[in-house]
């Protein structure tokens, strides 16, 4: 038999013993506290029905894998655990519910392993499905994230300084929509301007500005406004009275406005630190099921900014998409990989200096000889 | 929009809150007993390359799901945990290692969702890799096994009842090609003729018999010779000394023999219960890839056999597949789910009767309230 090649698929690795050892340790913090906080544990398939993932992701879907049709159902790897997760809660018909999942997704974007962005790579997720007060579950929702981040930079004090400080960059869909119905940004191509003004934290406005202009055709005076408004961003109170003196916007987006301020006021009741959050009109989160109060946690180096942990927001018309029962949600998706990177090069390096170079990678207590 | 159809792909599931909660507390069991004999746990990428599974699986090859290529490499869902091991001990050069992995593997098979058989389920492996003395590998890995299950079964004296009595049939590659070649089967038709005499446990002979004659085109006389063989099955030291007074079978099955004496032997020593095995002639196992002793692991009701819940073998050519070094390997692996599915039926039963009927499905200590 003639020798195949022998490598795993672009963008996917092995995870050894020691990276095992410590994915264990980091889940078990991770579920510990989702359920301490009444979460309860679900799994679903790893792949769903193609027609489940469509119509979801926006510019994003490009990258979702189909599995070949052997004559059967049009399958899709899951591209993130929130479409399922609304999959599920219609499917169960569960008009109520808070659930994690920690596993993995699929993405066939390029790859860029030395920075931790792999094609297969875990979430933790967290979501609140059901009716509540408004803002009460998106300021839970937030705060147990605060919680996660919190307790995994406490895991040691080695790790203390790898995860902090990290900042939490907040907007609210309707907020940016009136910025760009304001702007004179039509309806149809709200979507895709948003996904360049998405890109505003990577990339130069000048970039984001010729692509809107010369790639989607936006006239270039509407981008230029939609440039004033969406590079603004600093801490919520400061943000929210600048917002309010603006009276065009005011009026199209009061709604957003209140809630922002509503859910700072339940942040602050729940202790959770205000100087983490940073009010981002570039903040757009390219999937299109988003629909309120949306969110993304960078991690902040002294030299650099190391990029997003976790993100999420509030999709309340998502279940609706596979069931004729309307059921709210919001939740967030703890990027752990990153995380995991970071924990794995500590451990490795407290290892190597504790044990003079050898690194012990199993729990062996007992071998049986034979 | 339009609402799209839903529901779960064919064969797979979701897995509730309280079902997680007997997987967490099984898989954790599990791993326990893993790592107290020295194996270690990693994981590789639900996808393989096309290429790395091809010419593995003899006739079951059908049940691959494969990628659709959209531009990019060829890849497969992988069908088992153990051609993704030996691939793993291949591209990281390992020349010895006992690993474990518990993980869903994916079989395009017609699901039998009430008798446990999915298209997407858990196995949890335990694989041996390296040179060892003749058999002593082949003897852990077994006794391994049987830990394991008593260790499952143990669990509660209520999963007493539903594990026990189960048995383990023994064959050995070399002794079933030796007993083909003697009843004068072609060379290049014994792995078909093997996958029909494999399914001599759940089909009566007659249809096996017919299908080697009229489906494969074996010889009719030839087909009853193999039947004589093949439907013998007894205690190992009883058929051992049985098949040693066939003197043109010892001729050419000397090695296989000796081996099977041996791994009985090295079992007595480390105290396996010797009346669990049973050495069983028409045990043929499937996949390409098995070289030495083969066996599974069957529960056996007072009225009927519930089934296959383990099986392995020697495998000592599969990593030389990927690999300029050949590394001897022997494995077995766990199918848990019909086990999840009997403790959860058990779960369920006890947590009604305990709690008049409510059922606890989470751990929650503290409830955030805001």
């Amino acid at each position: 038999m003639s020798r195949v090649d022998v490598k795993v698929p672009k963008g996917t690795r092995d995870l050894h013993p020691s990276q095992m050892r410590v994915r264990k340790k980091v889940f078990g913090i991770v579920s510990e506290i989702f359920e301490l906080h009444g979460a309860e544990c679900i799994e679903t398939p790893v792949f769903e029905l193609k027609s489940t993932l469509t119509n979801k992701y926006g510019e994003d879907s490009k990258l979702i894998y189909d599995l070949e049709d052997q004559g059967g159902e049009l399958l899709s790897l899951r591209y993130d655990l929130t479409v399922p997760f609304a999959r599920y809660i219609a499917l169960n018909r569960a008009l109520t519910m808070r659930r994690y999942q920690i596993a993995r997704v699929y993405r066939r974007d390029q790859p860029a392993m030395n920075r931790g962005r792999f094609r297969e790579f875990y979430q933790c997720d967290f979501d609140i499905a059901g009716e509540h007060p408004l803002m009460v579950a998106d300021a839970e929702v937030l705060s147990v994230l605060c919680a996660q981040l919190n307790a995994l930079s406490s895991v040691s004090t080695y790790h203390e300084q790898l995860l902090r400080p990290y900042r939490i960059k907040i907007n609210h869909r309707e907020l940016l929509d009136a910025i760009f119905k304001l702007c004179g940004v039509e309806e149809g191509m709200i979507r895709t301007i948003s996904s360049s003004i998405d890109k505003l934290d990577k990339e130069p406005w000048e970039h984001v500005r010729k692509e809107m202009v010369d790639v989607k055709g936006l006239d270039s005076e509407i981008a230029d406004k939609v440039g004033e408004y969406t590079r603004i961003s600093g801490p919520p109170a400061e943000m929210l009275s600048r917002l309010r003196q603006d009276a065009p916007l005011t009026a199209l987006a009061e709604g957003a406005l209140s809630q922002l301020a509503l859910l700072f006021e339940y942040l602050q009741a729940l202790e959770v630190d205000q100087s983490l959050f940073v009010l981002d009109l570039s903040l757009a989160r390219g999937l299109d099921y988003y629909t309120g109060v949306i969110f993304e946690v960078v991690l902040v180096s002294s030299t650099s900014q190391v990029g997003s942990i976790a993100a999420g927001g509030r999709y309340d018309n998502l279940v609706g998409m596979f069931s004729s029962k309307e059921v709210p949600c919001v939740g967030c998706s703890l990027g752990i990989e990153r995380i995991l990177d970071i924990f794995e090069e500590a451990e490795k390096n407290l290892a190597t200096s504790k044990a003079g170079g050898v690194v012990r990678t199993t729990a062996t207590q007992v071998l049986v000889t034979s």
